[in-house]
């Protein structure tokens, strides 16, 4: 068996996973605050209680974690998680298991998860982009998971896409984060509030700058005509920076997960129908498929411990 | 031996080259003028004329194309060779030579040389951007070129960067092309003219609206201070889209080539500079190496030859 863990701000979730199926064995759930030896020794635990109760062999650990994972096993940035930056948790946590430990970005080990028993199956050249708090991408270029040199591949949420464009949180001008993440979808809406435009955003949260992305999917599922216009605009701007992963990767599927997958078909039709119109030479290629992602918020942490049965270099 | 051609608007150049050592044993060239047909007449030719005599024996067939060339052997989208789109110019040279035939795009191919016998040496993940007319890219991904799912991979000059910027004759609004290639560096210069504030580059050209990439080049060489100012603002704009290849691919090198190459370390440096500024998260890893191109003009015809004894999934 082989355990998989997704490290994020408040929780860290564990399961044991058969890796012949990709199947949950078992599963368990600890906070995830304190220091890195803190969160070691949680880890630790968590992985003994679930090896005991079901009395399996442990033959590896993976780690999915917000940040910069370094395929060494070292955090070297991560907003969420500030108190394990540069705590080498990957290698301890070897130290303590005694089986190989992966350490990966989550979207990443999200990718890795959808490529084996997702929306991925099947496809050798994969996007995935996970749409949530910010944009999480993790990529499978030829059948393999892209890690680069470090293991830092797949930050695409923050490439530019509008170079003199607004500050965002991260100190960058106009990253496409900014634009087509759900805390995005949430100020679209507000914006349109605060012009008259979107007066079934105030009536479901309330006031004009109460409005989240929630509320902007709640009323375009009412079939609200304002909350199609911002939605719209919205997806416009997912299809942009999915061009750009697609002029420099040429996958053959492009596969959207996060939070705002709750939307469904209409985000998936929607950034489809973008993206045909702003893809350069769409008219000379094999339609780039658009699809939701399959396996939910559980996928970080199965693709963790799929990473540990394929990749040599971890931890190395 | 291997033959690897660099088929551009206006020439083929062929090279016979010894597949143990990527030298260059002989070669040719001849225009790329005419339809498919007569294209695939003179490529024959060439290839039979080189190893008639040199009396080696013929392996395999590189082809490089500016332009969307399928991992299948065909052009799908190509402004400057447009008599041979959709013409299967790999399967039917294939036919001819009897021996297999890659065709690959050109910047990819140039990349693919560097990794193997100039800039990339010993770098497993690198990014290549070629600096000419427009942006051409092509990218070295754990030792393998990244090919996608079509084989179009590495088209990143399109890469959106200021999606409300300037329409560019793609028909795009601000593409990363449009900002950061020599076409641009002319303009930025013209610009510059225009506000008063570079007459050594009126000077040179003759006319504000005269002055190319070439005078600021020229200009820059000299040590005008305006030219500085020009060439650093340009700079800035090659960086912010190796941030956004850097994001998506974490390369450790960045080898920069193409006709701009030959302003030398400036161009190294003024980029190098400002990948460390707009670079997000760049304290917390491993700093990206940018260096220049090793191999010239040769390296899109070897590159071709060179992709032909790797990839077995090329004309399949």
């Amino acid at each position: 068996m082989i355990m998989g863990f997704d490290v994020g701000g408040t929780n860290a979730r564990g399961l044991l996973v058969d890796p012949a199926t990709g199947a949950t064995v078992d599963d368990d759930r600890t906070s995830s605050d304190g220091t890195g030896p803190v969160l070691l020794e949680k880890l630790v635990t968590m992985t003994r209680d679930l090896v005991d109760r079901n009395g399996v062999e442990l033959t590896g650990v993976g780690l999915a974690i917000a940040g910069l994972a370094s395929s060494r096993g070292t955090v070297h940035y991560s907003p969420n998680l500030p108190e394990i930056v540069e705590f080498a948790i990957g290698p301890e946590l070897e130290k303590r298991v005694g089986v190989p430990v992966a350490v990966v970005n989550d979207a990443s080990s999200g990718a890795w998860a959808e490529a084996k028993y997702g929306a991925g199956r099947g496809c050798a050249d994969m996007a995935f982009v996970a749409l949530g708090t910010g944009i999480g991408t993790g990529f499978v270029v030829d059948g393999r998971l892209l890690e680069g040199a470090n293991g830092f591949a797949g930050e695409a949420g923050h490439m530019v896409i509008a170079l003199d464009g607004p500050v965002h949180h991260t100190g960058q001008r106009g990253p496409w984060e900014y634009f087509a993440s759900g805390t995005a979808l949430g100020r679209l809406g507000r914006e349109a509030a605060a012009a008259g435009l979107f007066e079934a955003g105030i009536t479901l949260a309330g006031a004009p700058d109460q409005i989240t992305g929630f509320h902007v999917a709640e009323a375009l599922r009412a079939g609200d005509a304002h909350a199609a216009v911002v939605f719209d605009a919205f997806c416009r701007f997912v299809a942009i920076g999915i061009t750009n992963l697609v002029l420099v990767l040429d996958p053959s599927r492009v596969i959207i997960g996060g939070g705002l997958t709750d939307i469904g078909e209409p985000l998936r039709s929607g950034v489809d129908d973008w993206l045909q119109q702003v893809l350069l030479g769409a008219d000379h290629r094999p339609q780039v498929e658009v699809v939701l992602a399959e396996l939910g918020s559980e996928a970080g942490a199965l693709g963790a411990a799929l990473v540990v049965l394929e990749d040599p270099r971890h931890n190395r």
